[in-house]
């Protein structure tokens, strides 16, 4: 089956957004095995949306949309994709009840909001349409199957998009497949793109069935094995040796093989394991390297407090680092960050310490230290590491880089004390 | 006059890669005054490369296409161009003189390699066209100007695309355009896109020349007016009675009229103007609050420190919650979330302080405190006001929303301080 990718939206034609649903939307059809084709966006003009939907149902199997399909006169999707494909717009009393629900909540927290008569817009389906309940926002998404053609209806955020497609669109279309696409990621930590890639060269060189892709993540390496036989059980066959080769090739840099699982997961899980708690002490990602742990539900268990010391004097108040250390070898170097992660570990009384200091910039960099330098400290069970970086890109970019740096160098010092 | 964007390269369509470039192009396009009605993105395939560019060249009045120039077979824009313009391909003798000394200094630097008779492949340009040297790269850019359209090829990679643009197409492009646009975004808090489109209605509705389109962010609401006119100074005329009216109507909520202006680096800004410092108190967003405020490069100004308490003994024993209180009212109640702005303020030696304590699930919820219960405590300059909160959607998402409102809270409190 072929598929194509409207994505509606005139701030993308604007330039003002970045079009990452089309490469969302295209990777998880690829994974299904459809063949995509085209990728169009086409703004809020009825007439042109019209052309690019028709276009697209004549010469594509499915057509998944999202964008378009808001409470405001601009959001025009549904009853664009119902015209063309010949369906009337009838009142879902579901979804009425649903919207009724989602925004009286936010007009119980939000003073002087009110459901406004626009809300009601999004509560109508098409007659023969398959609603898809949206429990990230009050625009459902919507399948018309019909005459051998499907349209997909998504909401144009991600947040809303993303769960709909891979909960309810994902496997709607996957059944419509005859052959079966099965999938699995080993995710690598520690080495760049260029190197995983020279190191299975030889693997990707004689690769038909399953295929390797590599994927460059900040920080991180996805590896993805990609196989197609009549049924799942004999897909999971044919990964299974090349799987078992890229294993024993990337050893414990492998943090997990499992799809949904992030960095931040497989550390949570690792620690819980182990029975350790660990805490941060964080100067220039100023929070952000707590924020990933606690974003793993469940990470009450290993984490319960973390210190965010941007000035030298937090520094000492907060967590003990020596006056004397700041002055003679600065705040961001080696001394410091070891000190930083020895005193959170102490003073929080936790197993482990994660600690950064670094200049993210654009300011504050010099010839000795320019911008880009980043120390890590890492206490686990007593023992102290630190690890010297040289980052490139924005201040954004560094500290992103660094979050994940310094994650990844947790995993690794909890794995070489046990 | 009218701009299509065509995006060339099967790992678009594979989602391997997110379409930067089309961005780009749009963003530029915008600056130009070029409407730009569709984005189309196809794989490197004669037949549908074609078809594309036909419907392009058809409906457009410039088609500015990107990728597919290289070396090697796959690459065929140029080849499909100039079927598509009625172009002969010739050798262009500098072009060929570049890329020999180009290939040459990689091929001194990089063992083993050697320029392959595909390289000279880019030395050839259409007859009536217009070369375009690139000088981060071996494809040059080229302009077709016939007939009274224009295509434009650019090389996919964007360390080659951008300056190829920016320094040759733009100025050529800008010589086409008899008008000029000017843009400008206010950017609001404090109210849903709906809420925000209600109260505007009537000016959208008789909307012409400044033109206003609302975005919808996590949290806030962007309003951008643009304006067409002979000059920059007709354009901000325009602009100005429309700009005038939308801050009555908004007032305070307004947080920036400036493009680049973050809702963090508002408040940072709005906290040094009044030579203010601020700290912060984080459970359940555990230190996102703190990393989006030392985002802005300057932060250290007014923030120094911030305290992550995800536990109930961090609470208490980082910023002196009373453990009674915890008991009675539990950790996340109006109480605690007042106790821990008011006790990091202390602690800190700050002006103002900000807590957050929720419930951000997915488990963890209960029928009297429900997942998205979230408690916003903020003291500035001695007075601590507490919003109590209801978000709905994942883990992150409810997270994200309770960023950005506290952000949007402190300012307001802030605000009414002055």
């Amino acid at each position: 089956m072929t598929v194509e990718i409207i994505s509606v939206g005139t701030e993308i034609l604007l330039g003002n957004i970045v079009n990452t649903n089309a490469a969302y939307l295209s990777r998880q059809c690829a994974a299904l095995g459809l063949s995509c084709y085209y990728q169009v966006v086409v703004g809020d003009n009825e007439a042109r949306m019209a052309e690019t939907m028709k276009t697209a149902i004549d010469r594509s199997d499915v057509v998944i949309c999202s964008g378009g399909l808001g409470p405001t006169e601009d959001d025009m999707t549904k009853e664009v994709a119902c015209s063309v494909m010949g369906e009337r717009l009838v009142e879902d009393a579901e979804t009425h009840r649903l919207i009724e629900m989602y925004m009286g909540r936010f007009v119980r927290s939000h003073r002087g909001y009110q459901i406004t008569e626009n809300n009601w817009k999004q509560a109508m389906v098409p007659e023969h349409g398959i609603v898809l309940k949206n429990d990230n926002g009050t625009a459902p998404g919507l399948i018309i199957d019909k005459n051998q053609k499907i349209i997909v209806l998504l909401p144009g955020p991600p947040s809303e998009m993303k769960p709909l497609f891979d909960q309810q669109v994902f496997p709607y279309l996957q059944r419509k497949q005859s052959e079966v696409i099965y999938s699995t990621t080993l995710k690598i930590v520690g080495s760049g793109e260029s190197y995983v890639e020279m190191s299975i060269r030889d693997l990707i060189d004689t690769q038909t069935n399953p295929t390797i892709a590599t994927y460059a993540k900040t920080g991180e390496v996805h590896l993805r094995l990609t196989a197609k036989a009549e049924n799942e059980k004999k897909a999971k066959e044919l990964i299974t040796p090349v799987r078992l080769e890229l294993e024993k090739r990337f050893e414990t840099q492998i943090y997990t093989e499992d799809e949904e699982e992030t960095l931040e997961m497989a550390l949570v899980r690792l620690l819980y394991d182990h029975n350790l708690t660990v805490t941060t002490a964080e100067s220039c990602t100023g929070g952000a390297i707590a924020a990933r742990i606690v974003n793993v539900s469940g990470a009450s268990s290993v984490f319960r407090q973390g210190y965010i010391t941007y000035a030298n004097e937090a520094k000492q108040n907060m967590i003990g680092v020596k006056g004397e250390t700041l002055t003679r070898y600065g705040a961001v170097s080696e001394q410091t960050a070891r000190e930083m992660s020895e005193g959170a570990a102490c003073t929080a009384g936790c197993d482990c310490a994660l600690s950064v200091t670094g200049i993210a910039g654009p300011t504050g960099g010099t010839k000795e230290k320019p911008v880009g330098l980043v120390y890590i400290g890492c206490t686990c069970r007593g023992k102290t590491s630190v690890k010297e970086l040289h980052f490139s890109g924005n201040r954004g970019k560094i500290r992103e880089q660094t979050v994940v740096t310094a994650l990844a160098f947790l995993r690794e010092c909890i794995l070489n004390s046990l």
